[in-house]
Parts: C-alpha cells; structure tokens; sequence
C-alpha cells in the first residue's frame, strides 16, 4: 500500500471549514445548531459524498460517513471528532479530527486499498458544552452514557429543550435507542491536536493517548437578595455575586492544593441576575468544570468545594442549588487501537510517545461500547480554545497519515 | 385652596404604566429607548395632555410638560423624576415621581388655584445607568455635569453610541445646549419612594430629603489569559474571572470597614468573555458603584479598592483598565424647598421628618443649577429595584398631596 495524504487539500478543507463562523476571522465560533453549524454540517457532508461514502444522521445530529468494506456485515472501524466550537474558539480543535480523519479514508482509497471492515467517519453533536451544559452530548447518546429521558431535561441558557432546539435544525425522532451495538464498531481512533504542550516541547510528531482525564462539572444556582446598591446597607445584604466569587476562589484552591499538577479547577460562566451596576446581585449561575486524571482525586477536591459551598452559604445567607452536569470516569484506551497506532508510526519513522489527555473528548465516551484510543498532534504553545490556536499543515498531515495506516490495520 | 389628589386615578395611572414592561407582570424593566421605554413615555405624554400642559422633548427625550402660569415669563418651578426601569425592577421607583408630579398638578387644577409662575413636569431620560453605565444621563445634560463631547463617547453594551440609540428612538438634534439657564427654574422637587426602611419603621409619612449621597461608579475591563479548562495547569493561569472575584470581595471589604455604615460598596455586573463552562476567562467586564454621603470617606474607600486591584494584578499577571464612569459630589438640599416642603407637612398635620438619600436621584443634579429637595414616602422593608417594592396608595397619594401644597407655595 503506498499511502499518501494530500496534505494542501486537507489545508485548504480546514480553512474553508474555519471560515464558517458566527463570528469574523480569526474567531471561530460554531455553537451547535446555530445557522453556523450546520452550514459547517452541510460542508463536511458534500465532502463526504464527494468522496463516495454512505451518509446516515441519527435523532441527535450525530453524523456517519462510510466507506463500505468488502465484508459490510463485520463491526466497521470508527473515526472521527466534532466540529461546533465554543464562543472565540480557534479552527483545529475537533476540525483537525473530522477532516482528517476524511482526509485519511480519502488517501486510502487513492492507495488501492479496500478495507475488509467498513470504515466509518464520525460527526459528533455538540462536543463542546456551551449550548447544554454538558459536553461529549452526542457520543454520550451514542456510548450509553445518556438516556433519552435525561436528554429531554436537557435546556441551553434561553430555556429552549434540546428536543426543541434539534427539531428546529431538523433533527427529529426519539432518543430512545441512540446507543450503538457493541457489536456496531470493532475499533474507534480519534485524531485531535494536544491542547497541551508537552509534543511541541519534546519535538515529537505523534503522541498515543492511553488514559483520558476524568471530567466533572457542576452548575450552581445561587440564590441571595436583590435590592438597590444605594439603599441596602452593607450588613444587610445577600449577595449572591459575593458568594459566587468566594465559590470561584475555593474552586481554585481547591484544585491547586490536591498535590498533583494534573488536578484542573475552571469556573467559565458567572451569570448574574439582574446585571445592573446599581442593583444588588439576587441570583448567579456559575458553572464549575473540574478535572483530574484520577478520579479518587478529582472526587477528593470536588469535596473540599462542596465544603466551602456549605460555609459560604451559611455566612452569606444565599442558598445555593448544585446540579451535577457529569462526573465522568476516566477511560483507559485499549490496546487493539494503541497498538495499530504505535505500529503505523514505527512504519513510517515518526517519533511518538504515550500520553494522557487532560481535555475529554468524544473518544472517552465511544470507549464505554467500543475499543478505543486518540492520536495527538502538536499544536503552538499548548494553545486551545482561542483564536491563536495552531498547528502545522505539515503536523496534521503526519497525524493523518498515522491515522490511516493504522484504520487498515484495524479494518483489515 | 380645597386641595384633593385623587387617589384612585393615580393608582390606575401607576397600574398602567406598570404594564408597559419588557417583562410579564408584576416585573417591570423599561430600559431607555426601549420599545416599553418609548410607549411608557407616550402614555405620560398623553395624560399631560389631557391635563392641558404644553409638551416639550430635548434632544437627549428630556420631557417638559408644564401648566403655564399668571406670569410665564418668570421661573418656573419644577417637579418631575423618570420612568425608565432597571432589569427585574418593580413599578414605583420614579414612576412614583413622574405620575405623582403630574396628580399634584391635576389636583392643584380642580382646586381653582392658579399659580403665578408655571408649574413643570420633567420626566427625565435614562436615571438608571443599566444601558450607558451612567446613572441619571438626562439631569446631567440639564444640570450641565455632562457636556456633549462625552455624551458622544457614551456607548451601551452592544457598542451602539447614545446618537445612534437615542436618533432611532426618535430624538435627533445636537447634545450641545442641553444645559438649562440658571433662571429656567425658581425650584424644583422631587417626589420618590424612601427605597430604606426608615419611614416604614419609624411609622412617619413623610422623609423631607436634606442631602443626597455621594456616588462613584467605576468600569473594568480585566484582560488574562484564555485557554482550554483541560489543557492549562493551575500555575499557568491568568484567569481574568478569579482576579474579578477578588476585586468584588476588596469592595465590599472597603465599604465594610470604612467606619461608617452610610458607604456602600456593590459589583452588580460581572460580564465574563468567552463565557464557556470549559473555558478559561480571559476578559471580564466588572462594574462597581460606591456611595457615600461623606465625599472624602467614600473616596478613601476607593482607594482602598485602587489598591487591592493594583495587588490582584500584579499578583494574577492581568492587567485591569479604568474607567471612571462618574465620581460625583454630594448634594445639599436648598432650604427654600424643604422649607416649603416642611410648611405642607405642617398644614396637613403629617408626620415628617429630615432624612439624608443614601441613593442617588436626578435632583443631585438639578441642584447644581436650582434650589432643589426630595420628599420621600414609605416603601415596604426598604425594598427597591425588585418586583416586590411596594408603596401604598395612601402613602403615594400624601406624599403627592404634600408635593402640591409645596408646589403651589413655591409657585405663588
């Protein structure tokens, strides 16, 4: 097989791709659902149809694009990444996974290889948990890790239900029966950049994901007294903006005092209500993100915030509400897939090394039904989740190639 | 003079203008230049002229509504407050002035009296800061504590520029000679609901308003540094939202521990950008008002807060820029108003006694060009800027009867 990524026509998809976006270049903003959204949908899709492959949507938006095999009955091997974005995100963070991981099924078929499994692309809904709160929403729909009936709870931030928000981008039917059979995919690899920078620093092409960081995230409602900022005397007062900043603080004590530089502790959304300068903060929602590649740990410190929650809510006299959004174990990455990863790099010279994921990703859930691991590329200075995001073309194609040759290997 | 506010047509006038909201009842919000703002002022304007008063707009919507007098050629006597609303306000806070003003001067016509000088109504644009970040904008134009170059920085949250807002509201001509002349008014009074709990505890009817405190807003914008909430290690932050919570725990500490229980200290908006629950904030937005009625002890507390910022960003390695919305003296009421305000107490035989505001009113700023003073009335616990602030009829119709009485002694 004499294998070879078109390295400009992988570049070229990911700028085209960028340039979908609810806000101006360099911003990449695609929250799912949003008119963005499925533009950037309808774009991969055409691709994909360009390329040959079978496409299929389920109830939730999840989108899968296969490359029939010789034996189409077998369980197919699995690929693939998101492409919504959270607010002021940059172009590679999930993009990198989806038209790579074309990109490597395209390089595949110009090989003359026919894959005896199917290979199967995967578009995952709603990776980022901007919209719902919760992130990984359709590969937990498809991993088991979310029923139908938990699925309907779900409202993004102006109350509207998911089912309602699906139906409007024209996916509807039940989520009931969204999980995947076991026996659906007899391997899954998901291609994405680091987010961290460890590969760029060490000047190694490849890292293979072999644990998945354990993410929990917690939304609290605070509830305090409202009231005029000029009449409410200071002793008087239940401030539940107050009460939300001593929160954040505890949040990041309590991540920085577990004893491992592994433990993470963000709060990224502090709404408050009603918002005016002259009015006392009566209600706040603070979303609290906490993770750790050990989730003894992880529970350990979530315990130390619940622990300070208790106290600022006695001193303050605010109630706070905790909704638990997830409180995910970490995955272990299987083998099967390591293996064929590790042994695609050794073909081709590249230098690589185990790593673990600090960031989770769609892979964390696909491994509950699946076999499963994630091939890193470097990305500049560890950086994600902004508009300076980068990585080279050239490091994209190296991890796409890896990504190819060990998808024949998976596929047979 | 048989003077007799009706005090059921004032309640009716207060029931409907309650209604115009940008939210369902018993919520009011009207922000200015609103749709509800613009039809809350057309339902004024209309009442005014069923009372026959001659209706002037400046062109900030500045509104002057006013029962000409024996000689109109002389000072004026003003009264008047506005009708804009906070988010998640109640129904009283200004309107309570504007509907009460305009029920004095009904009252003062079916008595038969006919007063010397004209007798003006002001409703005044924009007391809340909500949109533009600066409290009382109309007074300040006409008490000249404003001037037009600044107006013309001023800008709303959506970066639209108060021209822009306030010409597609309707109100186009120049900002220049918004001022009014020194002989424009003889006095002017201003009936409010106390927003303390004085009255109410004290059971006394009447709060003849001798000074008001002393206010200073300041806008920050908090620039760290962004990130994925997976990927960046605790000792690498620079999150923008965690030096915010700290600078919003330093204010209340410096309103806390200034000695006196008059200063007060509030963060009411705290707007994070990305926003992302797996995000780290790289930008916040953090508003601050402190008062005082002692000038020299609030400005100590804010430097006390300058301080604690300077600390925070050294310490978090974010840098904090800021804007001085407004830093202003405080007012002392003139004599010739609560005098005449005291000899309507007197002449009914309610209950009345001197009271300083703690909150601030567009008279701060009429006084810096007119004799001026506030009489206030009861308001239920001290509840303002919620849904559930609540004056009683009778409370409303006294306080508007001693308005009238006042009104007319002022104007001859």
């Amino acid at each position: 097989m004499n294998l070879s990524v078109d390295q400009n026509r992988l570049a070229r998809a990911l700028d085209d791709l960028a340039a979908i976006s609810e806000a101006p270049a360099p911003v990449v903003t695609r929250i799912v659902f949003t008119e963005a959204d499925l533009r950037g949908r309808a774009f991969v899709k055409k691709l994909c149809a360009e390329a040959g492959l079978q496409i299929r949507e389920d109830a939730v938006g999840n989108t899968f694009a296969r490359w029939i095999g010789v034996e189409p009955d077998l369980p197919a091997v699995g690929t693939g990444s998101h492409i919504d974005a959270i607010p002021n995100a940059g172009r590679f963070d999930g993009s990198v996974g989806v038209l790579g991981g074309l990109e490597a099924i395209r390089a595949l078929q110009s090989s003359g290889y026919r894959p005896r499994r199917s290979v199967e692309l995967l578009i995952f809904t709603a990776e980022e948990p901007t919209r719902f709160g919760v992130g990984c929403l359709g590969s937990r729909f498809l991993g088991g890790n979310l029923g139908a009936s938990a699925g309907k709870r779900l409202k993004d931030r102006d109350g509207k239900t998911l089912d309602e928000v699906r139906a409007q981008a024209g996916f509807k039917g039940s989520l009931d029966g969204l999980v995947l059979p076991r026996d659906y995919y007899h391997a899954f690899a998901e291609l994405h950049i680091e987010q961290g920078p460890i590969l760029e620093e060490k000047n190694i092409g490849i890292g293979i994901v072999t644990a998945i960081a354990a993410p929990a995230a917690w939304r609290l409602m605070i509830e305090g007294q409202g009231g005029h900022a000029g009449a409410v005397l200071m002793h008087a007062r239940h401030d539940a903006f107050l009460a939300a900043a001593e929160i954040a603080l505890a949040v990041e004590s309590a991540a920085k005092s577990s004893g491992a530089e592994d433990t993470l502790g963000t709060t990224g959304v502090c709404d408050i209500f009603p918002g005016a300068i002259n009015s006392i903060p009566s209600r706040v929602q603070l979303d609290i993100d906490f993770r750790d590649i050990d989730q003894a740990r992880r529970d350990r410190s979530l315990h130390h915030v619940g622990h300070a929650i208790a106290g600022v809510s006695v001193r303050r006299g605010v109630t706070v509400h905790r909704e638990v959004l997830n409180a995910d174990p970490p995955a272990q990455c299987d083998p099967l897939v390591t293996g064929a990863l590790t042994r695609a790099c050794e073909k081709h010279g590249i230098a690589h090394q185990p790593m673990i994921s600090r960031a989770y990703h769609d892979t964390l859930f696909m491994s509950l039904i699946v076999p499963a691991a994630m091939v890193f590329i470097p990305c500049r200075g560890g950086v994600s989740h902004r508009p300076d995001e980068y990585s080279s073309p050239e490091a994209i194609a190296q991890g796409t190639l890896v990504l190819a040759e060990a998808l024949a290997d998976l596929a047979g």
